[in-house]
């Protein structure tokens, strides 16, 4: 690792901050990169708090204004792990000040914002900065993996697809409010939040964007306790109530491109499902079905194979032949939920050293956003069929 | 057995009349019936063909006139195994004329056929004579349990359901044209054939009703080869190609009473999937999920188990405590497809044994059948949501 | 049906009677078999035991001297369903009476008393009269698939087997004896009852024998209440105790020939598996895994496919291309337990009326029986290894 | 982390070391640990490997010679992930130089090595100074829930143990020779590599340890082609060829204490199984199972639950109330193969602070040395029992 640094800030210090961390710090283990990820600066708006995250996750320091940080020569990166709200500051900010930037999905809490990103990100990407969307879940081998077989022509032509995303945390009607069911803050509830990996995903592996929708969101319980001290994703309640100003549960149809049919589903009620982002292809000659609980699997039916021996094939995806594995372990040694962290900083780090734009870009992050609020736009119009605005490029100033 | 007999006649001898058959002869054994059911008559129209099929299928006759079938004093039900479009002339000449009615679903081919059957029902029912419609797989045993722990409260209040029924038999373009694929024989495609399954199963099971919906239908290929030869629900092709004049693909998203959302598929193009009529209903302590493609368990979540040990049991259904199960073998001992039909026959013969209305009756099959137009309808206009009419039965002349 | 009948006595009326009642009355509705098979006779110890169960089950008579029945002309077939103590005096005797015979297994509790059925097998098979030992498991669709794939060289060289049958209706310590736990009635316990299906699968599947095996037979739990009411397999308790007299847990390594390695497992005590027949095949360019408790598909993995793709492949074996499956319902629709029954009347109707010998035959009976003897042997002795003694046909008088 | 340092010296650096560097580096970022590991020296043979991988897996220094780091002040940890015939030297020179020592297992390549290993170790925790084992199964969370499950009665009784390790890396016969398949290096194949994990995960989930053997050993292939490169498990070919020395299949029944039976299997050519450790507990009200290609799911059977919804749940293991997990991600986020190391290291920290020994000890694993000669002295003697000598502590010195 005699190679080039690339010194990195992050702001935000939260579960996704843990996470990114641990990307960093392992990415440089398990691959050869072109440049050496540093992990100069913890950014967090409280100091004594931002101290105890730089030293417990390994950054070199902590500071409390991620303005100034923006101005230290001695950063290259900035990594972006707060809510939804705060991104387009300082997502635009950095990239103004020359910093290649990743930010945290969904890319912001609405298209006005996520335009202005994408403008900045298409500004500094004429200088040689880039910046990048955390859909990290791409980066799964076993999504990736599915990518490429479709891409390769291994299910024919696609026909269909259902996506959707499970958890089931806001089951208990006396699960307490967090940040996330807070319009203010997240934007939107199940839908930019987990609907959004449906999305993103569904048209990663399948190489198709939705052209419109037709959606219905439901807030199934409206009123829940104050959260008096988060754990995990939730936390314990407080004796006041608060009022959820977000989706619980999003259904939509979609068309994509080709007139294929999309279902989704984006929902926090689905008792006993923990982490369920699912993603099934139906093509004309085989299918494949992707299950994040189970997420070192991949499920492949090939209809041209002979008919006595058809079925879907469960794929243990720990091969040094899948995506990103032979940097790891033996085949069948399992990989988790982080290691797409460690993908995502491998390649954007690549893409960095080779001057290109990684992907997702914010163009991508962009037209997420855009179809989350074209499945807004269609609940609030009765489920009507809303087209999502193409990323007008070419008029980017 | 020295019980009274219980006459039928069967009209029609495709699949379905395989399968009624299989039931009728099988159910006496495996069940204490309070009458006993003869196979008598067997109608189709071709004598030829009707007289192969009596014997193939046990009937003691055939015969090519069902009109000739409903004056006979021998015969106490009549068992319908046509296709759609000839089930409401059939049913109603045979209530009118005394004889009990199983009438395979769906229903009728549209809603106005349906009403006018219910209506002939709910006269025939007021002179102890009785229809029932065959939405067999209520009676799959796990399904029965699911209804039956949703019933008993063990999942809580329920939140969400989802169904869908996927087949993949159409996911080769060159697969030939059958009659269902034709809407003047059909009615309907994928929608109204297994469409319907998913949407009796969902509210069977949930105990509630589909208020109004919002769906879409595509036809996926629209022109194929003539049908050569049949072969089980497919066949050969011939090289002269015919109109598909049905919905391959229907999605929809529905309100039941109460606010419950649910989301539908139904498609003959979901590669790798055979006979995939699953439903899982999210509640608010725990939930169920099916399978038909495993047809002897069922998943079920318990939030209140302790939180250590949750997650989804598979309960093989097959204990004698399990519906239906006790009369057949020792546990572990799986059952098949058409085991549902020796239960349709003995809850059948039970209910007319004892003066009662078997369900589901034509009213179910028609409130089916309304949910099926209102899609129709609903895609029709955009997605918009369309109500679901329900059964004036008040109004019942 | 305009064919000849083949007309049956079946003697002994439980839970085998039931199984064998419906195959040889459904086999002919599904099969175009080229003997019609009827009904006759059920024979049982006591007359009104008997005459309901004829009644029950559709036998035209019932009968309580099974002598008396073999000497009537119009019988061809007898079908012996009782316990194994009295398999080979009526087995012999039928054949020497010149009437074809099916016995259930275990084909005798004895090696001696096998060796004379194989001996009056082998006579009558010179007059065209035949004999078959049903170890039905053969013929569930999956299984035979297994079987043809190997035998196709779809795994390459067989390496390794592992077969084992597990249950679990001996866990509880307080579960009743039945004529199961009495070696005098039963012969051996959970290695004869189950262990011999798990032997006779493993050698059909890979088409390999058994040649030597090392042992090891365990009594979980030696005394139990006596049996008030059978229910099922086990049954209700009555304040009474007495002494289980067989095995419960069997394990033993077995030889094939070809150095090829097995391993085995019957239990009565494995906690929630009902009736997990499972038979894992290891080659050296595949593999393949069957599970009863999920019938009707089996696990195929192929070494040779692209490495990408490689895993066990779910096969839903219930395609018109699977063995025996087109004479049932479309793709997709599961078959049953009782089902084997069905293939194995038609297989026996059609070897009968071709002059072949049905398989598997006493020799192959005897051959398990053998098996089941020396784990018995090596188990009495320190699980040394302890040869197979192989059936000597050429001395047979 | 303003905690005293544990200053770690690393022997050895192929596949575990990998593994152990990675424990090492995240466990302080996750866990609150009582003293901060620090990754000091990685020692190997040859100078430039050592170097290159030192800064590969993150140790400030490298060095070849490990004698001379054990006089070294500044190490208080010795961690030996070399080949097991070196085991034996390093750890008790360690030892005695009064460094704590974390040894991979096996322990060692033979039982003589072994005791030695184990008498060090009680010297050196007379000064407290102690020694572990590597057995990280133990520490992925399923199975730790398993132990606890069981210790806490919840499957009742331990009746039947089922444990395999099954991989298929030489089931091409043409796969390379590696040190793994030269006793001199390895000292046994499946077995002690292998074999060993089962063993020892089996005896820690319930608790029991075996108590005599009746095994069988086998090798498969004799003869492979050298190897070239080493990748991963295995590597590439080259043209001379080797014999293999140890076994590639190991098979063993097992009885434990308190006469529970166990049958055990070890095996690299399980075609298709990639890493899949087993183990499946039956007890007298439940039973657990557990597979390491799913090491985040642990089925749990309970037979006191409600007889209509028993069956094995699939309980996700990654609840905050599960072992380990509240220190990483939400639930349904799932870990990896590596998290094991993670959770070894903390352990292994938190004993040393304190003054404990930690689990499973040089005894523990000399307990598992002693199975595994039991094991090959029964399957040199015909598969006779063969007991397994207790370790004797208070003979002692």
């Amino acid at each position: 690792m005699s190679t080039s640094p690339l010194r990195v800030a992050m702001v935000g210090h939260g579960f996704m901050g843990a996470a990114h961390s641990q990307g960093w710090r392992t990415a440089p283990r398990f691959f050869d990169l072109p440049l050496r990820p540093e992990m100069r600066v913890l950014v967090g708006r409280d100091s004594t708090a931002a101290r105890a995250a730089a030293e417990r996750w390994g950054w070199a320091e902590s500071a409390t204004d991620w303005r100034a940080v923006l101005e230290r020569d001695d950063i290259d990166v900035i990594d972006i792990v707060t809510p939804g709200d705060s991104h387009a500051e300082i997502a635009i900010a950095a990239l103004d000040a020359g910093k290649h930037v990743l930010c945290e999905k969904p890319l912001a809490n609405t298209v006005e914002q996520a335009v202005s990103m994408a403008d900045a990100a298409a500004r500094a990407a004429r200088r040689g900065v880039f910046a990048m969307v955390g859909f990290t879940y791409r980066r799964v081998p076993a999504a990736t993996l599915a990518r490429d077989l479709i891409a390769a022509g291994r299910i024919g032509e696609v026909r269909q697809v259902r996506a959707s995303y499970l958890q089931d945390w806001l089951a208990d009607a006396e699960s307490p409010m967090t940040w996330r069911l807070d319009s203010a803050r997240a934007g939107s509830g199940a839908l930019g939040d987990i609907g959004a990996h449906a999305i993103d995903l569904a048209q990663f592996i399948t190489g198709l964007r939705v052209a419109s929708v037709s959606g219905t969101l439901q807030t199934l319980v409206g009123e829940r306790p104050l959260l008096a001290e988060s754990v995990g994703l939730s936390g314990t309640a407080s004796s006041e109530r608060g009022r959820v100003t977000v989706d619980d549960v999003a259904l939509f149809t979609a068309r994509f491109g080709g007139g294929v049919l999309g279902s989704f589903e984006a929902s926090r009620f689905a008792s006993g499902r923990k982490n369920a982002l699912r993603v099934e292809v139906s093509g004309s000659t085989g299918a494949i079905a992707f299950d994040l609980e189970d997420l070192n699997a991949l499920h492949v039916f090939d209809a041209t194979a002979p008919i006595e021996t058809q079925g879907f094939t469960r794929v243990l995806v720990t091969e040094p032949q899948h995506p990103y594995v032979a940097a790891w372990w033996p085949a069948g040694h399992l990989l988790g939920y982080e290691h797409g962290f460690s993908h995502q900083a491998k390649d954007f780090v690549e893409a960095i050293a080779a001057g290109e734009q990684p992907t997702p870009s914010f163009d991508d992050g962009l037209q997420v956003q855009r179809v989350l609020e074209s499945v807004g736009a269609s609940a609030r119009s009765g489920s009507s069929w809303t087209d999502v605005e193409p990323n007008e490029k070419e008029e980017r100033p």
